[in-house]
């Protein structure tokens, strides 16, 4: 287990800073660090345990001696450079959506399906952030009593969309308050105090791209096509944490308590369902946790073993950078 | 069809002051109006129809040759006054939860259920805010293709609570963007860029009183008991537009394009569906609109005869306000 020469593409996005600070806080065993953005970022500095490294340019050349290459810079990049990596020897793990559902690329949770890391050839992906949130919770669920049907609402943070969309809302806020023009850049529509029920493209059998990510690469992680779930995934104005109503029909009974008992043993999953003391899922409280929380998981009557939970989870830490890097010690 | 004398108990709050616009809006036939409120507001005056009308403290004797009275104070208010107010000959439409349930009280959404109106024994109660959203715009499709189970997730406004939280929406915002202490008073925890799984009281099956709402004064609305529901309500910081994911279990086929015609000819509905442009129900677009807004209508092929669309009504106006004065109009 020596020391790896890592590349982080994409390292002045929100995903990327945040996997900077992963890597930092893990102690992952970094020998050198290369930090790749586009052109637009080169000139800049990244701080890496104390020490101020220059952005260079995301290129064809730029793997060269790299062992592990994390990808955030969108899928298109991704498909642009991720084969470079791969023929310069690195591994990628990569948080966009271009390689999925390739069949010869594992979609990895570490909690959920660590062993098929050993399956790649050269490209890990790393799953959609509703995703992610919402299979660490599930599968446990899953495994214990059989999901044969899910219906998910997500209740989605801007840092999904990037660290623009991010601004955007707290620019759009504080022109609300100062009451001057909302400007609109990132979004189509004016995200502060207002919903989108509207993220990624729309797709012919009207579902968006990302609700239906959430059956696909659901499916995928889980290792179970019969599987049936139904999405709705909405843009919520909240900074960085993203929750899901999650409604599920199991194949036996599965009580309340033996849920929260499921879920308290579950790694990655922190059991938060004390609501008579207010206490619950909030995405305040998941921003900067690790773990995805989980409550107000009740027994729902109006199917057979129906059950209904809530949880919250940061977008930029499980949903993406630290499912990264969880990915990459895997590779250790 | 002469003109009625006309209180309105809870004058001075978010729905009160809704109330008194929207019977001038709608020019409902009022001779003399009543503000009747608690004893805190007495000295204030609220105009209606260019005219200051002082605030009156409500009180058993609040009601002597009203003929309507319009009841938005609060549940404990509801059942303190309304036998007062029945006992003085008017007729009183009830904003409050207090007797929804009742048998002897009907429950109206005018577009569903108007001819209820008249089974009153002097109570006619006016439903939940997020309930009358869901079933202007799911009871039309009921009568087509009769609802199985429906399962619901709510995205409510703070108007909901209350002008107090309207106004602690606003200020936690201003104090997020001023780096000063967040108050909480209304809310046990922040609602600004947060989310909040919590609305009414928790109950002994792990539902919220706003959840179980759904469920049962949508039954009651409907007439149909056998219309299995699950609901999740969640508080979003969004100022007085609800928003709700519903997912609908039909007993028979209706395809998206039957759902957009069957909702374009309902009443109170307004379909508001064509993604490839963005255009899709917002609650920033719902502000101010009698209408809700319908649209995101799409198949659900996770189970047999799905559908799931997304609604985004005024919680101020049809969720509460228009709705009541709507009632008051089939008394006249």
């Amino acid at each position: 287990m020596g020391e790896k020469n890592v590349a982080v593409a994409g390292a002045t996005g929100a995903v990327g800073t945040e996997m900077l600070k992963v890597l930092e806080q893990r102690n992952f065993p970094v020998k050198n660090i290369k930090m790749l953005a586009s052109k637009r970022s080169v000139g800049k500095k990244l701080t890496f345990r104390g020490e101020d490294i220059p952005v260079e340019e995301l290129s064809d050349d730029s793997f060269s001696g790299i062992d592990i290459a994390l990808f955030s810079a969108g899928a298109s990049r991704s498909k642009e450079f991720a084969s470079s990596a791969v023929e310069a020897g690195a591994v990628v793990v990569d948080n966009s959506s271009a390689f999925r559902l390739n069949d010869d690329v594992p979609l990895v949770v570490p909690e959920i399906n660590a062993e098929r890391v050993k399956d790649h050839r050269g490209i890990i992906a790393n799953p959609n952030c509703s995703t992610i949130i919402a299979v660490v919770v599930v599968y446990p669920l899953h495994k214990a009593a059989q999901i044969k049907r899910m219906v998910v609402s997500t209740y989605q943070a801007v840092s999904g969309t990037g660290a623009a969309a991010m601004a955007e809302l707290d620019q759009q806020s504080r022109a609300y308050f100062a009451n001057e023009p909302i400007q609109k850049e990132v979004y189509p529509h004016q995200i502060a105090f207002n919903l989108l029920p509207h993220i990624g493209d729309f797709e012919e059998n009207g579902y968006t791209s990302e609700e239906m990510k959430m059956r696909n690469e659901g499916r995928k992680i889980m290792e179970d096509d019969s599987i049936e779930v139904s999405c709705t995934t909405i843009r919520v104005p909240v900074f960085r944490a993203h929750s899901e109503a999650i409604n599920l029909e199991l194949a036996k009974d599965l009580s309340p308590d033996q849920a929260r008992q499921v879920l308290a043993d579950a790694p990655g999953v922190k059991v938060v369902d004390d609501p008579e003391n207010n206490v619950y899922p909030m995405p305040l409280d998941a921003t900067g946790q690790d773990d995805v929380l989980a409550g107000r998981i009740r027994r729902d009557d109006s199917v057979e073993h129906g059950l209904d939970l809530w949880v919250s989870g940061d977008q930029l830490l499980k949903g993406a950078a630290l499912n990264a890097v969880q990915i990459a010690e895997l590779l250790l």
